[in-house]
Parts: structure tokens; sequence; C-alpha cells
């Protein structure tokens, strides 16, 4: 083990879309766990679209990253060294924890999760069984309400969220389940892999027409992972008491400007629609129920999923943060140390 | 008896704001009601804002007016004719029903409502135990699903919907309300006689400035009538968890451009809000719990309604409207014959 180790820290907050200059990749002495802490060694982290978010210095549910510190995020490990008084963990156990974005990471035991490579490979536990998996699930059925013989939309639809949300709502009886994603590569796959049953391109042409295409019943429940035209050909489309996820808008992350909100929205009346708000840390409660239900269709194979895995370790993670804020990936965006 | 009387026709669609030119005063025969039919003469009628959708020839959740055909609404007349077969009803009765613009209306037997004078002035089956009451009633409890304790701000709060959604909250234990209004006199009545904690011009500043300042701790449910600067306002107010029932946009039925959406939308997302749309029609389960809550309420005094009554008929009905549109009524506007 040698004795410093990396880490990304914010070089400075961008305005509009990051790039590299934004990051800072420092060299750091490998700390020691004191009391009650962990040395993980980190073998896979995540970038997610939330932490764009961080990166501006406002208020919101998780505060933001501060310049001149270190980055953080989810990310599996194993651990090399253990403090005082730990004894729920060893040398050697793998645990889920807030502390990406560095090759080494010191952290209270009981701030991380252990997990098993035996039941899913590490990277399992940041996407299908992670945080992605539990959004989606707790998204469509608690936040939408989604019921069997739905009409399903989701954006973003080849994302680690979307791809799970299309899927589950087939496997839960939806009637049609529709996806939009950024290249034909990424329709293919949702049409010929994961049982879509349509799927377009929204580079095409307006997504609202595309919609109305795909969905000539309309659609009774939206999944929204990217905001505003989306958001806008989705209130269009909705049926009578229709109801709107919204989990993201990564289409939103970097205006400068105010974004075009939907300019339909008087229609929610009309519709009776219901649009609200989705942080998964809210549905803790059917985490169980989520690890069982969709655990079970991937051993089964009715399940699938797919990772965007970058090599490289903490010195690629900028590229790979910024690959996925472009839509480079498909499915889980994880970068491999 | 004449033989012949008024009724108001949709001369022309408003492009933006209506004006009297957009009607037509016409003179018909009195007609005589058919087999279970029943003829009535109007004495009190409604104008609302949803009417103004109603002039534009889209589609909707009620059909749109026809040009050259009358226009149509809530009214309460006496019953001066029966057609044969019809035994649930006889000359004398009052009775509500949905063709008013007009002197007489002829209508089917089963598409009235009996009411009572001595239970109510007849005006209040078409305001405070009518559609407006239960539409603050439903919108207050099921839709914004209103708890005890929350903070509630209400726009349009001095017209028929609001004026009603303020003083239930207040009755069913909100800790604070709030409502907007456009003029000082509507303020002065919110606060001193409707039991408001807080209320404020709208005219005399930005929105969300007055809001913030009057909700220091954030409001917890918005009732909104008027869409607009107003929701965009709400929205950032809004505590998490709060909710929203988009019962109107008045502020944007006249527009001729897309209205400017909130651009504060994304805000749901951190907040997890849930924005929800509202039709009366929907709730009619809730009408007999209505009629007794709230009649109990004005039976004791807890619960104060205003109404504004145009003298004239028909012929003053389109003028009536468009006083309705601009905000000339304190509560529910209507005319009487």
């Amino acid at each position: 083990m040698t004795s410093t180790a990396l880490e990304v820290r914010l070089a400075s907050r961008p305005q509009g879309w990051p790039t590299e200059d934004n990051f800072e990749i420092a060299e750091v002495e490998i700390p020691t766990p004191a009391e009650g802490q962990v040395l993980v060694r980190n073998v896979v982290m995540s970038v997610d679209p939330y932490m764009r978010g961080r990166m501006n210095d406002v208020k919101s549910y998780v505060p933001p990253f501060q310049v001149g510190q270190p980055l953080e995020g989810g990310a599996v490990g194993e651990i090399v060294a253990v403090g005082e008084g730990v004894t729920t963990l060893a040398v050697g156990d793998n645990v889920l924890h807030g502390l990406g974005w560095r090759d080494y990471a010191v952290v209270p035991a009981a701030h991380t999760v252990k997990v098993d490579p035996n039941v899913a490979p590490l990277s399992a536990y940041l996407g299908v069984l992670g945080m992605p998996g539990l959004t989606a699930y707790a998204g469509l059925l608690a936040t939408a309400e989604f019921k069997p013989g739905d009409v399903v939309f989701v954006s973003g639809a080849a994302g680690a969220v979307g791809q799970l949300v299309g899927q589950i709502a087939r496997l839960k009886g939806a009637s049609r389940v529709i996806g939009s994603a950024g290249s034909p590569e990424k329709v293919k796959y949702l049409t010929e892999e994961l049982g879509f049953d349509a799927a377009f391109n929204y580079k095409d042409g307006p997504v609202a027409e595309q919609l109305a295409a795909a969905a000539p019943n309309g659609i009774d429940v939206y999944f929204d992972n990217v905001g505003g035209e989306h958001l806008e050909a989705a209130i269009s489309s909705l049926n009578v008491h229709g109801r709107v996820a919204i989990c993201g808008a990564i289409a939103q992350y970097n205006d400068t400007e105010p974004p075009a909100a939907p300019r339909n929205l008087v229609q929610v009346i009309a519709k009776r629609l219901t649009l609200r708000g989705l942080l998964v840390g809210d549905h803790k409660d059917l985490q169980q129920q989520f690890i069982s239900e969709v655990g079970a269709w991937i051993a089964s194979g009715e399940l699938k999923y797919s990772e965007t895995i970058v090599e490289g370790g903490t010195r690629q993670a900028p590229s790979a943060f910024l690959g996925m804020l472009r839509g480079d990936n498909k499915g889980k965006m994880l970068v491999q140390f």
C-alpha cells in the first residue's frame, strides 16, 4: 500500500455546462482510521445527475460541494484497515458508503452498509439494487401511483433509473411502456432487449409529436428524468387523472437562464393531473420490498440492466461525470478503480 | 306571461379579453315543455371564470359554446309549466339547472335539482352551498390533502371559491391562513371580516415578496385560483411535502400567447411537492358531507360569505361576466332577473 492517494476536488463552480477545469486531482496522504472509523479502498464509484446540482452554491436537499474540498458520492470499496472499537466490520469486507471521488476514504463504520459480492456484483449496489433502483421502484409505485393497465412513458429511458422504470412497469402489468432516449442505439436497446413497447430518439423531432405517435391513446403515467420539452409533451399526452413523477430535470441542470417551464400547465386542471416531486430518501420504507422483488426478477432474467463502466479510477472520474451529463452512458455510469 | 323572451348568444369568439361585441341579445319565442320537460323562469344565474374557456373552440372537459347559440351555465328559477309525464316537480317549485343566460329555459326534469328557499336564499345554491362551495371544500380537503396545522395560502381569496377556502381552512385548524386579492377593500374584507391571518393586494408589488413577508415560515398548501405569477411565488414559498390544488388560472384565460409557466418548477423535486388539478365534478362523493358541515357553519355564523348581485337579468349578463373577469366582484358574481 502506497502512502499517498488521489482525490477529486471542486476547483471552481461551473457556469452552465461544467468542464474538466472545474475539477482538480489532488494527491493526499492516506489517512489512518480513528476510533469507530474504517479505511476503505474504493473499487467502484457512481457519477449521478444530482451531483451537478451540488456544484452550485444553492441551498437544496443536500448541501453544496465546497470549492477546494473533495466531491462526494456513492461508492463501494474494500475495507483495508479498521479503527479502534469497530466490531461489526473487518478488513476484507466490502461496504457501500458516501465518499466516492477518491482512492481511499475514511468513513465512520456506522455510515457504511456491508454488501456481499456473492449476491450481486459490487457495481449493482450503486445501480439496479441501489439508489437508482429504489428511485425507479418507489417513484413508479408510490409517487406516480402506478396501476396495472396504465400506459407509462419514461424519459431518459436508457439511463440508470429509466431502464428500471420501464421494466418494472412492464412486469407490473402496464398496458404499454414507452421510452425516450438520445441515440438510435439506446432506442434499439429499449425495444429489443428491455421489452419496451415503443421508444424514440428525442433528437429526431419534436417530443410532443413523437410521443403522440407512440401513444395514440395517450399516457397515464409519466416518469420524468429530464424536464423541459419532455414534460410539456407529456402533459399534452396525459389522460384524465394522469400522474407525473418528477424525478429529475437533467435537460435544465446546466441552464444559466430560467428554464422554459411547460406552457401547457393549465391542462393540469382540465385533466385533473397530479405532478409530484420524487426524492428517494422519502421511500426507505420500500427498501426491503424493492430488494426482494427486483432481486428476484434479476435472478430469473425477467429484468435486465446495463452499466457503462469507465476504467481509470479517480483520474477518470471527472470525464466520466461529464460524459454522463452528455448522455454517453447506457444504464448506470460507474468509475472502476 | 309574454310570449317572447331574451337569451344571450355567443356572437363571435373572443381573441384575448372578451367584449360586449362577443355577445348578442336575441329575442325568442317562449317554448312549451315537451314530455318529461319543465319550463323554468330564471330568477338568478351565475357567471363563472370557467365560462371564458368555453368561449374558445378547443376540446376541454366541457364542450365549447357554439357561435350563434345561447350560452349555458348554472341558474335557479321557478317552474312555470310542466310537460306530460313529469310527476316529481310542479309549477311553483324552485330548481337548480344548467341553462342560465336566458329568461326562460326548457329543461328535462331529470336535469334539475329541486331547492328550498326556506333553507337558504336561492342565490346560495349557486355559490356557498353550490358548485363553488363544493369546489372549495373538496379542493382543500381532498385535492390539497389539508391537515390541521398547515399554513394555507389562497389566491383570488375574495372570490366565490377563495373566500370559502380560507374560512374552511381556518375552521378546520390551519395554523395560518393567507389570501391575496386585487383591491384594498378586498384585502380588508379578508382580514377584518373573514378571519384571514394575513392578506395582500397582488397589485401592490411582486407576489413572491408579499407572500414571503406574509408567510415567514413558508406555506404547506396553496389553493390556486389564478395561475401565473401566483403559482410561481407559491412554489418558492412551499415547504417540503407541500401541496397545490390547481383550481383555476383566471390570470391566463384571456392570454393569446402561451402563459409564462412557473420558472421554478424544478423545486417540485427538492421539496417533493404535489401539484394536482381540481374539477368539482370528481367530488360528488363529498356533496352531503359538504352541505352538512358548511351549512352548519353558515347557520352558526362561523362562516360568512358575500355575493355581488347585478340586476337586470339577461340584458346585463354579458357585462356582469366581463366584470367578474376583471375582478369587480366580491364573492360570488350573480345576475338577478
